[in-house]
């Protein structure tokens, strides 16, 4: 764990990440080469077939200055059939790809007698760190990920995360949870995010401007202010609480409140998606009618709502505590935020 | 009944109508006094206070030409707490007002311990044969209207369809109903339209494009061309099959083939609206958890999508059939289809 | 002016509300008599008739428990035709009425060789200190409102905001502006408030948390935290940079940003809703082609996001600082701020 | 040119193809290999650097079975940055990678000082036919179908075409235009459809219902009834008309209106999604404000939304009649409509 602040009124889990939602794993593969700082993530939302056994989810586009694939089919069927994966802007079709080989080869009636898979890549831009044009992700690496996942993992630098910037400091992957109420019930929540937004003098933590005076200390903060973003950031939301997809994406719209609370306007450039799923029941395949749990009354909403956001923002803030420094391509170096914290006179 | 032909493969209920669907009744308030030709219809979705025992639903927005109040709510919610209710493009105020009232002396919680309500209003633009000027609509042509409901309804000119005009010839209510298959167990899906779109060139009768031969019988294709759509036509669709508001959602957008069918291209002017409700279970307003039944999978939703554009198409050729000439306003007439038929040489 | 705090890096305007945009003004009708505790505020966005000089617009439901009238065909056509309303939630049928007759008595060629128009109302539910159920505002109000508008108007109490509660604190109208540079132009945006969403313990003031000390000052956090809101907030944006309206709903989009800023999560029952509109070019109702200048490219909208998201954050909190503390039906009372702060031990 | 009958009362233009469109060239690249039936096919909006000159576009997903890559930048952004690619399902992630490559090759700018680029694939599953389990598209074979672009192109079994099944009859690539006057002036709408969709008792050919009466020669309606859609249909629309990204939108919305009239009710397992283009103005990539021509009037839309609808079905058609029957994987073949109709006793 890192000595983050914890946001808002809520606990956390025990693990204070997104595994705290029980059967959710993440796995990562990092490249770490020189100018090739990349790598992909992923996050599971069960340890059985997706295809066969899909997950209610939906997602809401806040800035839709990204590359994403498979969104559109989520909209509409409100469902997962793959694993989430998370990689770099070019790494898309590639990720996508090993998605579709892996899902025929589980289940060979893909694309004949059955319907074809649905791949879902989300990504950010690394290419200030990372060698983006050099395309360096392969579906080896999505493979990789995909069997490291485990409840314990790694945040911070790690697989997607590797080159990524945040708040032109270190980003990448972070997460947390939160506990809510609901009726005498209780439900877990968590976020895992791919923090790839910001210009440092946006930055707010847990409430303070800090972004400002460590701007200012930089004595660069006029000269930051013209650079556009491009940037983005993922925000996947967990929940074993049992909602459909309509109420899914209502959840999966409270992370832009979480996002906000650090400093961004959603920025142009900046593709800011997030997409919210439940592990209280699965969608079988082949069956003609599906059976679904007592759901959260929408009244009763609330408590889940404000687990979303500030677990979203803890997410966020564990990204930069998380991050290591690290220098790619062109001698490009990101400080992380603990190193800049170092240097300060 | 009309002798109106039959579209597509799938047979009707046994009303023909919306009807068919069990629980759903309709009503209507005519008002037909020289220059006021125009009214109020209601769907009720089922006979107890929707407010308390809300319906699932979901609308498509085929053309946002339109004034309707209700739909941000539906959106947001997926579904209904009060009847549904259809009148002109001026009345959606006073009956909105109507609908609030109505809820309020049934639930005097409303706006105190307990949310406000969510009225919920169509409308389209009666004003080539009524006074629309006038606002003739009162509070108390709503109450009528929800009292008269009724599983015997009038088509045709009657209630909000008293006005409408459709191709150019008397609009107004149409109904039509579809049993569908699916997975051994047997669906009713039905739809009320309120027609009033549409020049005449434009009309597709069961696939013949009969609308052209009778324009140039009236000589008159080349100077009905130029004339701009101030139409719209209102599609209802109810069904007893059990469907979440994303899956009525996707039912609602069916509406857009069975329009189509008929010669529409979704005219600029014209504002095309469906919304699709299920009577097959309701969302208790003070409910912690909500019950759900085992939901038709979206794998086995191509027979009720049938039945949606079919019911759809029918409602349409149901209210040409049914209506009745008018005049009105400054002695603006609208034929019959039929008397039209009859005028032919 | 208050002695609000200054929220981010951007400059206000000379009077730091919407009017800074130049061309708008805003007016009130307040009633202030007994338990009814409401009232109607217009905003006009140029002195002309909107109806014939269309203004471009979109909006963002960010949490759609709202009962607005106009926005399907704000969100289909990207224009304004009438003037902006907002009043309470029951009071928009009767508020729609009112646009409906002002615009066919400037223009009685309205549903009759035009279209018709749409009214365009947007409400917060202020059924905490006003009598709602009294469905009190009248056609007039309306009239008077509009009649009243001016660059120089109230904010606090007034109008739409009387009766309004914002964190368990007298909320209402408020507003701020800001000035945004982009490739050597200077633009004005502006945002005006109608704040009625929030509970105590929620309040982030200029980033400070300082509702949780005020509730546990009144030692009601816990109790209060039970409580699910009823409120909503309705953002107006104003801008004089040329944006169409693809461009202006990812302004509107913004308005989530500030207001997240101050707290909220978008409650469930918080209908949160921002509209903005340019008062750059008009949409002449005639016209066969549009004028349209130089657009902003969207690579250079980050000032103008940024100062729309900061104009809706300082107009929060500018409607908590100019609110007088009112009393309302059964004797409910609301606390300004100020009278809170003063009431300190 | 083939016998096709022609759809509608407006005229095509001389080609009969989406190339009317001063401007728009097709290429294809087809795999005609044993099993592997399948093939990549390009539309060029212009023949400049789509990536520095966008084009103004919008899309509209009328049933989102469907895995596209691209869509939500276009949504938010309103324009194309590649050329529009179309292949089988399996084959989008391969061409997003050289279509990235692509842009990166002419502007090495990209993803380094500039944002990234976002590709714009669609696709159809042509499984029937194709071995799509191989995924054999390569990316030298969308270099193959940009290079090929031409005003004069192949349709039918070609390019993405090759494979894919519509009706139940070997369907694929179908092109249409169509002439309409705005206020004085002539616009050239064309279309371009990658058509894969339907059952055979479906089909309804301007406006005859032959599908039924065909699948009764076949003696299979029955059974043929029980199975699935597995398909989709992708429909681009260019115009030369001024519009925006909102106007394209609704323009795009019309393509629903020409896939109905085919016999189409939008089933479940197609993903049916059409994308409108204008080619009368360029959004530069680097220009602070963009110039936009006088737009067309949204209330002089109908005859553009019109040609769009009667364009899309005419492109439907020609589609079947320009089509080859094929023989693909496991000995499946689908006949042309040509030779169905020769085979008839």
């Amino acid at each position: 764990m890192t000595d983050a602040p914890h946001v808002g009124t809520l606990a956390a889990g025990l693990l204070g990440t997104i595994a705290d939602v029980a059967g959710v794993t993440v796995g990562h593969c990092t490249l770490d080469e020189g100018p090739v700082q990349t790598g992909v993530t992923v996050v599971r939302p069960h340890d059985g077939d997706v295809y066969r056994r899909k997950v209610p989810a939906a997602a809401s586009v806040i800035n839709g200055f990204g590359k994403s694939i498979g969104l559109v089919q989520v909209d509409e069927l409100g469902v997962l059939e793959t694993p989430i994966a998370l990689t770099n802007t070019f790494g898309v079709g590639t990720v996508a790809n090993a998605q579709i080989r892996a899902a025929i080869t589980a289940n060979p009636e893909i694309g004949r007698e059955w319907p074809t898979v649905n791949p879902l890549v989300f990504e950010c831009n690394d290419g200030y760190l990372n060698d983006i044009q050099a395309l360096a992700v392969q579906e080896a690496h999505y493979h990789r990920a995909l069997q490291a996942c485990d409840r314990a993992f790694e945040r911070g630098s790690a697989g997607a995360g590797r080159g990524m910037s945040c708040f032109e400091l270190k980003g990448g992957i972070g997460s947390g949870s939160r506990i809510a109420q609901v009726a005498g019930r209780s439900f877990m929540t968590g976020a895992l995010v791919l923090a790839n937004f910001g210009r440092l003098p946006m930055l707010t933590l847990a409430g303070v401007a800090l972004g400002r005076s460590l701007a200012a200390l930089e004595q660069q903060e006029q000269q930051k202010q013209q650079k556009p973003e491009h940037g983005s950031i993922i925000m996947i939301i967990a929940t074993d609480a049992p909602l459909d997809a309509r109420q899914l994406r209502r959840l999966s719209m409270r992370a832009a409140a979480g996002l906000a609370r650090t400093g961004s306007v959603y920025g142009h450039g900046s593709g800011d998606i997030s997409l919210a799923f439940t592990t209280a029941y699965v969608v079988p395949h082949l069956d003609d009618f599906i059976d679904v749990p007592a759901l959260v009354s929408d009244a009763r909403l609330d408590p889940l709502f404000q687990a979303a956001a500030d677990s979203v923002e803890q997410a966020i803030i564990d990204a930069l505590f998380s991050a290591v420094s690290v220098t790619g391509r062109d001698g490009h170096r990101r400080l992380s935020f603990k190193d800049m914290q170092a240097n300060k006179p």
